[in-house]
């Protein structure tokens, strides 16, 4: 008989076999903020920082043009703490929910996608840098 | 002394120029539903599938798998109306609101992220699936 943590051990296996990588190994990740449901960011893992992130509860990428595990906040200090995670229909893409500390852009905006583009072509900011004076600032 | 037409369009091409298309041309797109912030879907537009979304304000996409422009809804008649267009700090992805007629996920669920994972590797239902009895279904 398998104990609990085996069952457990087996059924995220099977979850990971599940996932369609990319040519690249990597699988593309929306980061939702679950206070306010905006979306903060958009980057991707590769199965050793899904692993990371299950198991340390810090949401880690893959950073693409470092080629290297990235531990979102290592630097600044504005960690993500792993909520939830979900997989769409396709099992090609996650969302993931989080606390975010600080600020998900490294422009010291709340959210990446900080600018909006009219039907005009006009590009305007759509929020502001919030006060971090509260806390730890990047270094 | 440009019109006010000609001004908008240079700026549509300036905001085009300015994206990162990845190599296969494409850019990753996120859709948030504007009525609750939901994310309902991901998916890839290469430039025509841009410009066409902008000019229409119907979404629309460039399939991987058929590789051809698609109308989000063009069969299922689920629409999805542009609302508005958000560009991460990379210019490397988009962040897509729009008004979802019907539902996002072909299978019938609001959004494709219709299932979560645990830590200890269950997969859950996160919504049921709506009545559809009130709109034009599948064909």
């Amino acid at each position: 008989m398998r104990d609990v943590s085996t069952a457990a051990s087996s059924l995220v296996e099977e979850f990971f076999s599940s996932l369609k990588w990319n040519s690249d190994e990597l699988i593309p990740v929306i980061i939702q903020d679950d206070e306010n449901g905006d979306v903060l960011m958009f980057a991707w893992m590769n199965e050793m920082a899904l692993r990371q992130t299950l198991w340390t509860g810090l949401v880690t990428f893959w950073s693409r043009s470092r080629q290297e595990l990235w531990v979102k906040g290592e630097t600044s200090r504005h960690f993500q703490t792993l909520k939830s995670i979900a997989v769409d229909c396709d099992e090609d893409c996650l969302l993931i929910r989080v606390i975010q500390e600080g600020v998900a852009c490294h422009e010291l905006y709340r959210s990446c996608f900080f600018r909006s583009i009219s039907t005009d072509g006009t590009i305007r900011l759509n929020q502001d840098r919030p006060d971090l004076s509260g806390i730890v600032t990047r270094s």
